[in-house]
């Protein structure tokens, strides 16, 4: 049920075409009755051409491509993470402006303009290992109207490297670490930085690193404050949270 | 070497009374020589007046109360956590306006004005038992300046006390999540906030909670974009990070 | 916003006192506007007379003597799970009819007959140490309604005690299986009855059951069919699942 | 010793052609003489056209076949889980009216007509990752006679889904619950029905999902009351669990 | 159904005052119908004289005594494992004959002669924290009639003093491996001896020993052949172990 | 240093060509210094004749063969473990006598007559595919010496197959157990029989069976007494263990 | 900003085309502006001639040439490791002098005389599994001009293998012990030696060896002193520390 | 057998009262025979006035003073580690000569010189809870006569002050880092400087992280070469294996 049939029915309330006690049994239904409806009030993302993001690990080339057409349809920009190349070649097919970032392996369809947020995110990786998260983040971030600032192979090893680099990641709003190996380098640079860090384990390394496990730990019981963490390898949900928290700035300044 | 001694060295160069040769080799060593000017290169938090943090957990009240003493002298304000009611009672002996929240066992040393940053944090917790850390959390936030709103007690078990608080919560500009057991509730608020959400596992739970890994696992996993995760019961790291999104806030306001 | 105001609005639009712009307006919010008529929807336990659960771990004396006055003062029965003997007495107090069962730490407060559900549930235990989480879920399965037969100390290393009871196992609506170290007994009775089996690992063992992950594992595993499992030493669980399903049987048979 | 023996023994003992001495004897070893005579006292399947199930993973295709020709010889309906595509090609060579259901890799072999429980099992799953398995346990429960509401790719994500479908769930005996990540919709599920509710864990995820470890402890760990959980991937085991509940509301009615 | 009951069935039925189908029905349901009579099928230990075990870690010191007692009264040997000596007070009190072994917290009862083996049981330890799970072994090898060689204190950092008593290893019929913190001893052992090993991994360690897992894998992990393990800390299931080892040779011997 | 080394020595010290210090001094040194030697101390396999083994996992065809015939040009049996088909065929090309069995991955090289030891081992498995490490054990017990009872997919889920076998088991001088998923029919074995039990957990299973560690952990919890566990999957060490303890038996019996 | 641009820096102070206050300002920022100056500060490697390494698990083929010419160029000698066959292959066309060692997978450039630090490393392996990471470790130590010592295949299941090379091992300056399984080795050698001893725990084994964490384990609670360990199949960590070893005994000869 | 009993052997050959038959046969047991020669052989600890350890842990006052004064008498240095005040008190009473390190819980009894090794040795500590462990590191590297620079609470959340303190650190010969929660320190060091370094993982954090595991496993991960690691809070593991390297540098030096 959307708003014109809420509309057609209060109408139909008014102009005596529908009676009081059936009126009062539909809407009584009515978050439940129907999904499009229920979108509206529950969810988040349905205000016009906000983006919408696929998960694509388990979904098939034929699922994506449909999911990215009705999206599409909506006029809004969409972002499709996870996609392997053969999958993309299938939804170019279907979709002819389709971008593919091999690297992190990240599709986006933009079919309008991306409202710029007007504020800085920092990606700061360890090793050239961990650029396929990174690159992740790089691209979230921006798709949702980011500047993004990338300050790759600092890891702790060469804390130097790190230094070099200091002042342009000091000068962002928010600042994304992956890491994976040891995972220090999120402590370093959250003893460094004012702006809130995103720390992002990845699952290179060997023995025990424990595809990750080690890196996130080691960002959990960060001693330095204000960081926080997402799922190993999850570059994607780094670059949501930094584009959550830009977007909190952008709304406080809009008021 | 602080900037009065640079400034000797290049005026004896310019004198001639320091040859370049030894000037080079000075300076070549001297972000290492001196502690004090190192510290104002590196560290963030020695600009005049930002607030200090204690963590008590491994220190003796003797050297909390110097410590405190010290930070009291710079007429910074003071943040002192997992301070027992035992040490608090030596504190107070010493520095008559420290304050104690019994709840998170918090010690708060108000030696100035703090400084409001116009942003409300929403502390959401899942059950009675998380108020301990949920409160470490809010005297963490409300001491770095911003308002915050509690909703307690609203698990998913009973999903109806959070829907009849959401709009409080949507109303924020960081949400922080505490739950214990299964940490459930921080996936469900993240579907429904626009606002970055902080997740805070708690130990609270029995058997195979682990002592808070279930509810950490849970939060790190969360099928919701835009939740991140701190260590298990840290209630501080939750509220000095919200306050680390607000001063990012604010920062770009002032701009 | 309950019927009422729903009827007062609708006739506010029949009426033309509202306009149909603020009544969508209004429609839109609905189910969050109100917690009462919220409660309505989504909760499940807000039938007049249905019995109530109190979780005493982490609640004071206090707190546990308020909620089960409010509780009783609705004339519901009430039923205290991991309650101290210290706490208690403090309980006994305010409510003289409460009463403690020692053995696994619960209370009960009958304030209406308990309504019989003609279904009988079997409470299998392996060894004596098992006995105190095998009575919460007797106790627990008995305050629902239910008629419980205990069978205890049937554990694998004897097996000849548990064929000696397989027929009143066998002649039960549902079986609760509660066993520590390797708890083996829970595959062994799953293979020999028809009925639904609750499986309740205990924290009873030493060395490698590593507090009943062991146990808890090996009923996760079971290679017996319609075997499910609850959280370790979680006895309450097991009995209130069992009355789950004997309240289903119950409400089948009304139809 | 069947049936036959027995009888034939005693006769002996009347006639006097066996003296009692040698009949207490071969009394004592009966039931672990002979196969066949134990299995009608011990075993739970062994009633006349009982359903039988084949676990396939571990078997060769020839096993198969022959296991599965050997139960249709008896008439009874035959369930073979986690059979590949390949293994079926093999097993419809020789049962012209086995079906295969490739979502969930399992087979039917329908030899007689379902007996109808007249129970619905409601299966809810998270995501579109999650219904394999989903659909491993829709296809057990209807093999079993009882009727499957689907209710899919409804996450706490968005959990406005799930409210749009709660009074389907609500009228079912039973509701499987199936989901990976983080496994938070049996908790909410769990808060909203009053039928028993049964989850399973899916190895869907990532990083700290670890294989299903991660939703399993969530389902353990659930605050809700009423749940238990099969192991991870087990959808037969939730479905077959759902059967034991509706058989057991079946035989209930008919005393 | 005892021996006796039977006997009268037979002689019924060849009096002809049961009839043969009634005699068929009861002898159907026997192996269930009675524990005395299922206990002779069954159950192992019922040979008159044959020792018995009480595991005393959650028995009351009131459940012990009873217990020992009704052993006692059979005339047979009670050993007692993990009884503390306010437990074994209590137990003194009511049978006289008791003793106590303080290091391994046993107790024995000997109502007569213990049967010697013939066989030697050789007990090995690593360090002297060892000694408690060692003498645990020790004393139950003894209990069911082996002779005991003692070694100790010949962990691996200081092999020279494993070889210096290596002979006397090597004389015995089975060998018991006690170690703590890195549980290399068995190994070594394992590849010097001929005769079968059996290692006991002990929870004496720190940091990453985790209370007996590190022990225990490594003895898992043997490289040297001929090696099994019990669960950490088990000196009573060592030295049960080896007695059932002895008692097979022994079985032999007579034959 | 061989025998003849020695000798030699010696003689030099009777001729006087050798002075006694110098003698003293490679003395010292001895049994570090030659290989051949020492291994004549050491080593218990060096008797003329005994069986050994190869374990082929981790070593190319060619140097299994290599091993292989150097063994045997010593005349002694060789068993070799975990060797795949191709590498298998190579071996076949080199020495004629060797013979494969397929479902335990071992091969057999007899190049003498095994000495019988009149011990019977029986081997049970829980499921069909527990067999392969259960042949593994099978092969390895009979190797050295033993008769071989096979008791096969007996796992609790149906225990009257295990009750119907359960003489033949009694009537062995050692039993192995083999079994996956949960591993319950170690304990349950356990407490039927008086012989000694070896417990192999096996890989068998899915999700929460953790690749054999659920298995583990229940056998090593096992409340049985008289249970000892190897490795997972490890059928060659039980096989082994066993003939370890049917010697203990021979060599006892010879005296 | 490197040595030139510092000394040109004065220059200009000196002659006054540069004002102090621009001076201050310019070095202020200095060890952060350029990389190639903050390089010759912080990092250790940047001595002529050093030798450097490349770690080639997650690089390119293209990605290592590179690397390797950029190291040549410096003259440099280049040790590059975990570099599969095929990636040797596309180096080797570009850089002829390069050397492969194909069981560690090791690469080595040698563009000058090695300098010998008279030191011996002996590395000590416990099966021929493990010789791949013990001749990652050999490789190591070699290039950073150590002699090295093999002594392999000396487990603990037949030790007399390693006392029989106890004295050339016993003659090294460092050792280094590689073993899987159960890791037993690295204890036994740490009682015997008085060198710093630096365990290398391998992936070698199989079930509950954990893919190396048993031996991890094991080694980090090894009863002897003296032994250290690195991460699981970390041969080139082993090899390196080695190096740092016989370094820092080098650095304190020439003083 | 001691030197003058092969002296003695070696002379009854010459003078012929011992033929050399049996001289052979004597010598073939020889390492086995005698716990005196064995220890001349094997053990390294035996040569005069070399220090000696005590583990207190799990030894009474009784068994520590025995062992203490045993060790006295022989002349040497005691260094006893984990031992309690009131151990110590007891300890005392008996050797006046005894000192206690109150911070570290060692005690020290120095009865002659300790010789000097010229070398430095490092200790670095993250934080002041980490201390006691540190401390532990320090009294035992001095007690193996090395002198010791202490640089504490440098973690990297405040990295200013490590690199203050950078140079104390690069002029030592070992380096030592003790560290809690997240252990990043110990790749930061090891980035930085040129010896060998031992890492130490302390017990210091709370929630994910168990007990020091977290930072154990960031330490065995650590990107930095030349960093090695010893068991979780063992001070003493790593002051000695830093005393092994330095000796390792004094012999060399001798030579």
């Amino acid at each position: 049920m959307d708003e014109i049939e809420v509309r057609n029915l209060l109408e139909g309330i008014r102009k005596g075409s529908i009676d009081i006690n059936s009126g009062v049994e539909r809407l009584k239904m009515l978050p439940f009755d129907d999904i499009n409806y229920a979108k509206i009030d529950f969810h988040r993302s349905l205000r016009n051409g906000f983006p919408e993001v696929i998960y694509c690990e388990n979904k098939s080339a034929g699922q994506i491509c449909e999911i990215a057409e009705r999206m599409s349809l909506k006029g809004v920009n969409v972002l499709a993470t996870r996609i392997s190349r053969d999958k993309f070649g299938e939804l170019k097919k279907q979709i002819v402006n389709a971008e593919y970032f091999s690297d992190s392996r990240v599709a986006v369809i933009k079919n309008r303009e991306i409202i710029k947020t007007e504020c800085k995110v920092c990606v700061v990786s360890a090793g050239t290992a961990d650029i396929p998260v990174a690159e992740e983040a790089v691209i979230t971030a921006e798709f949702f109207g980011n500047s993004v600032e990338r300050v790759y192979d600092v890891g702790v090893a060469g804390i130097h490297r790190l230094f070099a680099n200091i002042e342009k990641i000091r000068s962002c709003d928010v600042v994304i670490v992956v890491a994976g190996m040891e995972g220090a380098l999120a402590s370093v640079v959250g003893g460094l930085v004012e702006s809130p860090v995103i720390a992002v384990p990845t699952s290179v390394g060997y023995g025990a690193s424990f595809g990750g496990v080690s890196a996130l730990l080691t960002m959990l019981n960060s001693c330095a404050s204000g960081v926080t963490v997402v799922n190993i390898d999850n570059g994607f949900g780094a670059g949501y949270m930094a584009a959550t928290i830009t977007r909190a700035i952008a709304r406080k300044r809009e008021r």
